[in-house]
């Protein structure tokens, strides 16, 4: 049995990294509620200052570019229409004070008292722990279209993610 | 280095709370197969004896009442026409033996062998620590119609859930 | 209080369980990015050697079986319209070195600039505990047609996934 010094230090080392994966789980979880509520400073803050979000339409980069996202036609659009951005559970990988998390993300609009499929796309965060906690550097998003390019979002994600024990 | 015991009180602070957000997790994962099995205890069993489901036909008020949602005619249709309730990965913030989430919850239904996106909502979870564990309280459910009603949910969302560290 | 070696003892099993947890959700979040950049040696590796993959169509047995899945003329179909497999957060109950979970999954497909639902299904997936961590054993996958079966799955989950503490 190693001693009490050895325990406490492998649970702190392992609970850090179980509270790692849920803050992570949190903030993806938080740009859906932030970019339907049109809250561009919300959305903002879930990059760091210098963070890129690269969509399919144009690179947005930096908090003041990317909170202009809720501004753009094409969003106003969606929202006005009814608009649901939804992340799915993601892949996770944490590697010190860097993460990198893979998943689907689905926007859901209103069409005449039902709900079309407007998006489905695959995404790549690349997250940092900063000292207010974990931000995205840069978040890859691409429509699932039936081309090679947002499939080696996946490919990617598949090499990022070795399915293993987590401790 | 901090003492033993202040390492062992931190620690079980700490994983009390990754442990109630998992809880949460699995208390709002557990909805749909609840409802879509027709099983409208287990679907009220959610539920705190006194809780309240708020949806967009009406308020649901105490588990008899909520119970009784499986047996509605236009649940009974969407389950005649194959139905699953489908909750996203929710945001989350406790506060002692209180917390809420909010998150998305899309109705797939059956439409001629593929499915439709019958409804896309936004959602508030206002969420109690029992004795049996975490139960709801009050959930406001709304469908994101373009009013700005729904939007203000998640709007709410993203004030109740403020990004930072979870420790 | 408990002296230093029980709370040692909890601390460990407690955050052992949240572990398990969160290696379940990261076992069924592969599954998408790995079917969907057509990655068979990625799709079966999350199953167990002598792992099952009970579908819609038949059951699949086995790893080199599994793999075979991303080169049926159905999923390549998918595939080249684009094409987003999207699990739902699940309910999990560990009990030792096995776990049950059940939840849903999508198939989103392209169509002419949007996308469908292609299919919403139910799932159980059994698993163990390997020494390369959480596999699959067993995952049963029924379309919601509207049928009794794909139900059942839901209904068993709800059974085998008491709602109450995690601890």
């Amino acid at each position: 049995m190693p001693d009490i010094e050895t325990r406490l230090a492998a649970l702190e080392q392992r609970l850090r990294d179980a509270e790692d994966r849920l803050a992570i789980y949190q903030l993806i979880a938080s740009y859906g509620p932030a970019v339907d509520s049109l809250d561009g400073a919300a959305v903002s803050g879930l990059w760091t200052e210098d963070g890129v979000y690269d969509t399919q339409s144009r690179p947005f980069r930096g908090r003041a570019d990317i909170a202009g996202i809720v501004n753009t036609a094409l969003h106003r659009s969606y929202v006005e229409r009814g608009c649901g951005h939804v992340m799915s559970l993601p892949q996770i990988t944490i590697d010190g004070d860097k993460a990198v998390a893979t998943g689907y993300s689905n926007v859901f609009t209103g069409e005449g008292g039902h709900w079309r499929v407007e998006r489905t796309s695959s995404n790549r965060w690349e997250l940092v722990r900063t000292r207010q906690g974990w931000r995205v550097k840069h978040r890859l998003n691409r429509l699932l279209d039936g081309t090679i390019g947002p499939r080696e979002i996946l490919a990617r994600g598949v090499q990022s993610h070795p399915i293993q024990e987590t401790e």
